[in-house]
């Protein structure tokens, strides 16, 4: 069943706000085992909302619209469904008396422009909108469903999970889409494509990589007749690879490299400090982002200026020496962080951002120094990009080797 | 002009990121005059994009496309643009080398699937990107401009602000719809609404006010033949409007309470220190998103562990009689970051981000201290929000105290 969505109201074109309800939709779809193939939005503006209409009708077997429902002349959604199927709008003596019936139970005058609400064509059945005035409608004819929402995301999600979303798992039957994501960091997503280049032209499950900010993601897609068959579709290719990438992988769904990190260091019973430079306090705010980060977390020396890590520690001299973005002062920084900062576990963090070069080094050049204690590595990194995507890799990077380390 | 935005991306129809480049976009249009009739949004399917190119390339004389430039299989931008407009695709050699020295710089080894980023169609001309390897294209054909740009936004905007946008302004002229952003501080948004009420309801310059994260903000738009006219339209409402919320009125467009406090410091010529707690280093890292902060910004004791506060030199028995979340301690580690990071003026920020109550203060509980040398401050705040919310709103405020205090 090929689903399209239809976004309408000026303030879209206008960028006065984001259309936040055709992206929660769009996750919702597929639950349904629903493909969505386009979103299209549309102004107030009835002869360009009947066009865009009659190119979903032709093209689509569901359209769900937002938005156009309200009590003014620019909310055209119901006359542009009544063109389109060349039916007649008139007033449903019902649900004026529940219009009348809510402006007086709030001590309101219902201004008369508002019986327009009222109005609805032969083949619409109405849907009843729990917090607001304007009710949606759901349309079957010639072996279409179109489906009318209000555009205020509290009364469309409402009337998307109590009334719609019950009506549209009737229509699809047993069919279920699932999804997991894997979570990769190291990698460009050039080389996780090319190394799992097998499955991505498989149909089900369907395999696709996204980069983000954390790293490359992977999600696996399967169709099936059944939950569970579902799961064991995804669960395969899971295995699959894990098996390439498993150096790589450090998470699944919602995890986060801090959350991760926390709860593995709560298992271990150990706590954490640091020392970071370039990355200004990004490292300590992502960690304590956490809710539960005060059982680990005991603090951070953000020392931007040399003299401040020299005065809380650091060898000076190493740092005139190796200069004070190198994997030497990097594994210093780690320690004075766990013996000043009294922590299981020292990282010192640091690194080139930007705006020019330091000492030949470019941009973007990393330095991690790990002392759990008993041993002391450093990492160097490299990744291109402005100040602060380096100070968020630089962040990443140091999260994911602290877990290797912890795992 | 007519204009219409296509963002190209399967992430979006999946609901995994929300387009907000059509957003971004969409409000940058009126400012050229031109009328935005429709925003589509296709999944990396080309038939499917070449059948939305064909239908915008019909009905508009503007298309915008964002997304679908990566190195992937999957991008299929440039490959369906070349199909719309029968023109073949061919490796354009110095943005090869481009691509080539790019990772070169960064001592990567470029993937072979990255050489599709350089192919180019004759009637293209190729728009650079600064942060990024996917260039964009400008296309002038049969009187119909066709603008590609990448889908992440902090690419596209800047190759929108650079590139296209002056180049936009060539072929518009005429009409001229200006904006000017007030940023607000320190009252709720229908207070703001309630002072400005009058200008909220006058055509031109029209009136907006809008919740942000650092504040609320208040949009001026006026509409004029010319810019100079457009100009003095806002000037005029500027002014009224300082004229109400001048204590309140920290900020204009792109300006951030960052940013403004660190020119202030560099005027100054004075340097600046932190202890935080609660934010755990947002602080220093929001301070360390402007990129001469290295010139005042000295660094950030993050003390999440009350120890760490003490052995740093906050008097322990101060925190026992008055409690680490209390407007004292908050003076006591501004003076303590000024005297032990070498600062000038030294902020101490100490919050309740929940999950819990403390000792029967709320959560969004917010003290600041600064010390410049001279006296001593401290700043009570409580906001309502979650953890991530609080520690957003403790650094707003601090750094809009701190502005006071420079002016």
């Amino acid at each position: 069943m090929k689903a399209e969505i239809i976004s309408i109201g000026t303030e879209l074109l206008l960028g006065e706000i984001t259309d936040t309800n055709a992206a929660y939709l769009a996750s919702q779809l597929p639950l349904l085992g629903l493909n969505l193939h386009f979103i299209s939005t549309v102004g107030d503006n009835q002869q360009r909302l009947v066009d865009t209409l009659r190119q979903a009708w032709q093209r689509s077997d569901l359209i769900i619209t937002t938005g156009g429902l309200g009590p003014t002349q620019d909310d055209i959604t119901r006359e542009a469904i009544a063109e389109l199927l060349n039916e007649e709008l008139t007033i449903n003596s019902a649900l004026a008396q529940k219009l009348q019936d809510f402006f007086r139970y709030h001590g309101l005058e219902m201004p008369s422009s508002n019986i327009k609400q009222a109005a609805v064509i032969p083949s619409a059945q109405i849907i009843s909108n729990l917090r607001g005035t304007a009710p949606g409608w759901w349309i079957e004819r010639d072996k279409r469903i179109i489906v009318t929402m209000p555009g205020p995301p509290s009364e469309m999600q409402l009337m998307w999970m109590e009334e719609i979303l019950p009506k549209l798992q009737q229509k699809t039957g047993g069919t279920v889409i699932l999804s997991r994501t894997l979570k990769t960091f190291g990698l460009s997503e050039a080389k996780v494509d090319e190394l799992v280049s097998p499955f991505l032209s498989v149909s089900n499950p369907t395999l696709a990589t996204y980069a983000k900010f954390d790293g490359i993601h992977l999600r696996i897609t399967a169709k099936a007749h059944g939950i569970s068959e579902a799961q064991e579709l995804i669960d395969h290719r899971e295995a699959d690879i894990r098996g390439i990438l498993d150096d790589y992988t450090w998470g699944v769904d919602s995890d986060t490299l801090e959350s991760i990190v926390g709860e593995l260091l709560i298992v271990k019973g150990l706590s954490l400090a640091i020392i970071e430079s370039g990355t200004g306090g990004l490292l300590a705010n992502v960690i304590t982002n956490v809710p539960e980060s005060s059982k680990y977390f005991r603090g951070s020396l953000v020392a931007y200026a040399d003299e401040i890590k020299i005065a809380f520690g650091v060898d000076a001299q190493l740092i005139s020496q190796y200069d004070a973005i190198s994997a030497e002062v990097a594994e210093a920084m780690a320690t004075t962080a766990r013996e000043k900062l009294g922590a299981a576990i020292g990282i010192g963090l640091t690194e080139i951002t930007g705006p020019t070069e330091i000492e030949g080094k470019p941009i973007g050049t990393i330095f991690i120094g790990i002392d759990n204690g008993q041993s002391r590595q450093s990492f160097a990194r490299n990744y291109p990009g402005n100040r602060l995507q380096v100070k968020q890799r630089a962040v990443t990077s140091a999260l994911f080797e602290l877990r290797k380390i912890l795992i």
